[in-house]
């Protein structure tokens, strides 16, 4: 067992066994929560492994829970020892005198299972487990790891860990956790709620929040999750009245759909999820032969996935922790509009780019509004950075009036100080409060943000009106523009109605196969015609007419034009037959072993009347079907500039999708070019996203590559798709 | 004046008069310090205006230099006054009884001049004028600082400020400011030099540094600029044997030159630069009418100026100072590998992100090494991050063994380690610091940082033998990745010959002049000619043979394309005839006040034989002629991805420069495509740099759009070009 339930990695955690059997698709049920009662706020508390030597494991939590008040029976489990901690002990937990609703679990892994048997017997509803040696040391630990989990679902038991850190409930008086960072003693009323897969992370963010003079909600670590998961507690902490933000460190989900079905909980519940999800530049191990898989790796699908559902992804572990500070003691703007006050020119400009580059606006002052201020400080800068200049050191009374002078101006959803050295001491930092504090009460839903030199005391002053004080200033702003953004995006979410299962073939589709698919599913595609040798292939173009594309036909061949398998704008039946010829050449010479089924004749289409785009599909292990959307082109791969949305979702969705890519302004039309009909390009991705959905468990991925669109009421067409499937259930 | 320094502006700073004539083309010669001696390390101060009022701007500085223990004479000067901080007080500037090395002045506005007159009649070789009321008020603060510019040049009396918040050489028992962060007294042994444009935030960092127990070699605030400027303060900080780190605030350079020479100074010292530029955002007032212009905004140049010279802009204040702390305490990597540590898997894992997305190389273990970690904790994470997992908490030298091992296995430019909260109490913490104590005698030269949870005892041990502490594990990181970056970039500089100078026009050139000229500054154009009507055109094609192209030959129509200026290849003489007519028309009805001089035939090229690129020029009004280079087509303007140097470069920069641009992969080929002639592309930049600066006083802009790059040993080719000149010196 391990001090900090530090592990070399939460194998467990992910193992198949533990994983949903299926990538769901369907909406998750809501987790439910009552279930987790016993274990956040527990009337009793036994502790299995409870021991009277400070500093030990199995006696930390039994001195914090005395520490803490907690005002329920506690029974530390000893058969050594009278009491502990002014507890009295009882020696065995078949000897606790009542079913207690939780118990710590602080012995070595191979009393485990046995203890956690006999808290179940007992009628114990939830355990914390702190012992490691499970999933983290192999096959055995794993095996234990399914006994308990089983004994979870069997018993209705609900088991944390094991390799916990542990849980902590500040109000309740709960700190179920060996945790160093609990002393000296978090004051209640917290607002901050956090869940960590990781214990020693949990730990450092304890101290984090120590050192800033910050209490949580609860905390909770999950460590290997075999039965309550990250999930669970963000679930919980959505319900909880007195958490006003989530801040979530996680390796990777147990389960994709009850994820979300967490996430959807907290923003239907108004809650701000923060997470900082590890693993960023892990793109997967093999090299995927299509497009999407190779740029749709599994931690792209967590970003996508956190931002469909409305979590904020932190970049940086100070972004993440900034953010639950300001959650926490501040006011979300309730508008993107901000108002920047300075003593230095130089920084207003600072906080002015941060400002703008993070999508917020600092919306100038009327010209009445910045004369008012130049009668107040002649040299003031007026119009939005308002720099009251060094003067306001020495004159309250007009700093204050400048201040109310740009709250009334605008309903700012934000206002940024820059003090610099000003209110350095705790007399004149008070005084400068004071100022704030009177805003504060004129207007109560404003974030407010101080950076600059301040005391303990002026910060604490700050902090208690609903101030905050960074020390950066960018920073402040930066935290302001990201509450904006997620104070004010739109819900987009109108399920789209489910789409019917489509006869799909036991092997991979051919380019012909797939597109006529996709047209059954209500994607646009054009007439093509199979030909099995040159002469039939001038057959088919005779019907389609001139001009026409021919390309080779074969379920083996994925990159058809690096092998010279297509040949464009053909505009004669000789120049068809010589192409169809030697296309099949090319193939049978490129892939002796393909399967060469001939040529796809179909109508040549100029791309340049229109953007060319690339749709694809993914099913991702975690998360289910993907759609990925991006420009067509080597451009796509080069910069990597595509978006991807958990499939199915509405039009209105897909729009927001098609703009999140860095190249979205190209659709609306550059340098004389008409606007892309976007609406076309958004039903497509729409009905891609139903067709994903309703095949998920036989897609292994999807690419259709160019999707042209085209100018504004001219549509969009599929030109190239290729699907391949897995073998359907034989069932 | 203000209690700050601070104003809504430094607008004397930027104005005309006090600009360089004439934007600097050749390298700048060295800035000469010796001249700044008198104001850093005087051997006697008087300060004029001199208080005996604690907290007054006139009593600071001489309460400062008793604090501090200056070791010269000072003489406070104030007519009213016997002695001031235990200084014999002079009634004014004449009977100050010796010539002084610095005054400080700090009196209002309307004496500065004055009293700056009589300093310098006094033999006084420098001067700190913290006085504000100057540029920033207007037209005549504007005078008054012509007339101080002046003055400086006249006698060559070296004036700091106006508006400044002063200096401070902290060995050297001199702070000649008003600051109040110089208390407590800073330590001696300082590394930091710090040149601030603006007095309120100079402020701020040193308030910064006394809460992160950091000190400064010289403190340096420019304020207003008319004499002393940033590039000042550069050059003297690359020449401070005791300054080891150099961070720059700057809100803009008076000249592009000496800031640029300033910057060589210090490369060439070792002294990494770190600048904090605001401005990030401003683009700049005026629609400019080329793309060169629009995309070439000024803090665009900052940006690529930084960083052709070596110097490092950081992305947020944080980071900024992250660095300077970083340089002053602990050790430059000497290569891209990295070692990491980590009780947590998970964050193990948020550190190789880090890494990897910051150009470092997590370089793993080999099978021995990783054999003897396991050796040593059987659970490990063993391939690099090494997980010690919690277990090193119980047993330090098991935790120093393996930090030993991962040293001996690869020579690591740095190693960073995450404890979390092992080490949390003075006791453990300084028992785990002594295991990289050691680690620190046997590899002297290694970066190496901790973050977790540390006492300010352990922090101060962990300083003391030159390892970093940070909160976050992340910044840790990536502040190694940045100091590798830094140290690892080679020096490309080779200047290119100079060019002759080209006969230029007066006026604005048309296509064909513009490439015939780039012709002859050596860069490959076609061949083209000029016709007056269709009948020309048509003779035109026929000795340049078919496929042509036929464009709009006129100085005053830009953007061709846009109004149906161009037709493309052309095979017939009819084709051309009838393009010809219908462009010349749409010419006049797009443009009836246009100089239509008829049209341009040229060979028809076909871009899709290799990669469209566009080159461009534009004058900088600070930094003189700057060479753009950018993808061609919509997508430059889309995604904005260009990439911009100083000219004159050889090709060596210009090759590090196309590596610059996100899409620069596209030439080496991808899907098929061979590779385009990088070293012709290189050359003809690094020729249109020389042509850019031997003309930069007659060039406005120009863009060359498209230029196509061939496959590898097929060169490259000018296809258009836009030659804006200015009018020519009458002289």
């Amino acid at each position: 067992m391990s001090l900090f339930g530090a592990s070399p990695a939460r194998p467990g955690a992910f193992a198949p066994e533990f994983a949903a059997s299926a990538p769901g698709i369907g909406p998750a049920a809501n987790i439910e929560t009552t279930s987790l009662a016993p274990l956040l706020t527990p009337r009793s508390v036994a502790i299995v492994g409870a021991s009277g030597t400070p500093g030990k494991i199995g006696a930390i939590p039994v001195a914090m829970l005395r520490e803490y008040g907690f005002p329920g029976a506690v029974f530390p489990v000893n058969p050594k020892a009278e009491e502990i901690s002014g507890y009295r002990a009882v020696p065995d937990i078949a000897a606790i005198p009542e079913p207690v609703d939780l118990a710590i679990v602080a012995i070595p892994a191979a009393g485990v299972l046995h203890a956690l048997e006999a808290c179940a017997a007992r009628g114990t509803r939830a355990a914390v487990v702190f012992s490691s040696g499970f999933a983290e040391i192999g096959a055995d630990g794993l095996a234990a790891q399914a006994a308990m989990a089983d004994l979870a679902r069997r018993t209705g038991m609900r088991i944390l860990g094991p390799n916990t850190l542990g849980i902590a409930n500040i109000d309740a008086g709960l700190v179920a956790s060996f945790c160093p960072f609990f002393r000296p003693r978090f004051p209640t009323g917290g607002a901050i709620g956090l869940v960590s897969q990781s214990g020693a992370f949990g730990g450092y963010v304890a101290n984090l929040a120590q050192d800033r003079g910050l209490s949580f909600s609860c905390w909770i670590t999950t460590g290997n999750e075999v039965d309550v998961d990250v999930a669970d507690g963000i679930a919980y902490l959505a319900e909880d009245p007195r958490t006003r933000v989530i801040l979530v460190y996680m390796e990777g989900a147990r389960s994709g759909p009850r994820l979300i079905a967490a996430l959807e909980q907290a923003r239907a519940a108004g809650k701000p999820v923060i997470a900082l999800k590890v693993g960023r530049t892990a793109i997967g191990a093999e090299a995927a032969a299509s497009h999407t898989a190779s740029l749709a790796g599994s931690d792209a699908v967590y970003d996508a996935v956190l931002a469909q559902y409305g979590a904020y992804r932190a970049r940086s572990v100070a972004e993440w922790f900034e953010l639950g500070y300001a959650y926490a003691v501040g006011r979300s703007p309730k508008n993107k509009t901000i108002g920047l006050i300075t003593v230095s020119g130089g920084v207003g400009v600072m906080m002015a780019d941060e400002a703008v580059s993070g999508g917020l606006d600092p919306a100038p002052l009327g010209p009445e509004a910045q004369d008012r201020i130049r009668a107040i400080v002649p040299f003031a800068g007026t119009r939005n950075p308002v720099d009251v200049t060094g003067q306001m050191i020495g004159d309250l009374g007009r700093f204050a009036e400048m201040v109310e002078v740009v709250l009334a101006e605008h309903d700012y959803g934000s206002i940024v100080c820059f003090n610099a050295g000003a209110g350095h001491t705790d007399e004149s930092g008070l005084r400068i409060q004071k100022v704030w504090q009177q805003v504060r009460d004129r207007h109560p839903d404003v974030y407010i943000a101080i950076s600059g030199a301040v005391t303990p005391a002026v910060r604490r002053a700050y902090e208690a009106c609903g101030c905050l004080v960074f020390t950066e200033p960018d920073s402040a702003v930066r935290t302001a523009a990201i509450m904006a953004r997620l104070s004010t995006s739109p819900d987009l979410r109108a399920p789209p109605p489910a789409m019917a299962q489509l006869p799909l073939p036991d092997t991979v589709l051919d380019e012909r196969g797939a597109l006529r698919l996709l047209g059954m599913a209500g994607l646009p595609v054009p007439e093509a015609r199979a030909a099995a040798d040159p002469e039939a292939a001038v057959q088919a173009a005779r019907e389609i007419g001139f001009p026409v594309v021919v390309k080779i036909l074969s379920p083996d061949i994925l990159h058809k034009t690096d092998m010279g398998g297509v040949a464009l704008d053909l505009h004669s039946e000789q120049a068809v037959r010589d192409a169809a010829a030697r296309i099949l050449a090319a193939g049978r010479a490129h892939a002796p072993d393909a399967r060469i089924e001939g040529c796809l004749v179909a109508p040549m289409i100029d791309t340049r009347d229109g953007v060319e785009t690339i749709l694809g599909v993914q099913v991702d292990p975690i998360f289910g079907p993907i759609v990925m959307f991006g420009l067509g082109g080597i451009l796509v791969e080069l910069l990597q500039d595509v978006a991807l949305r958990r499939a199915p979702f509405g039009p209105a969705e897909a729009i927001d999708m098609i703009r999140q890519i860095r190249g979205a302004a190209l659709l609306d039309g550059v340098r004389g070019r008409p606007p892309a009909d976007l609406e076309a390009l958004a039903q497509a991705l729409s009905d891609l996203s139903r067709f994903a959905a309703a095949h998920a468990d036989r897609i292994e991925s999807l690419d259709i590559n160019p999707f042209l669109v085209r100018p504004r009421g001219a549509g969009a067409i599929a030109l190239d798709a290729v699907l391949t499937l897995r073998a359907g259930d034989p069932s």
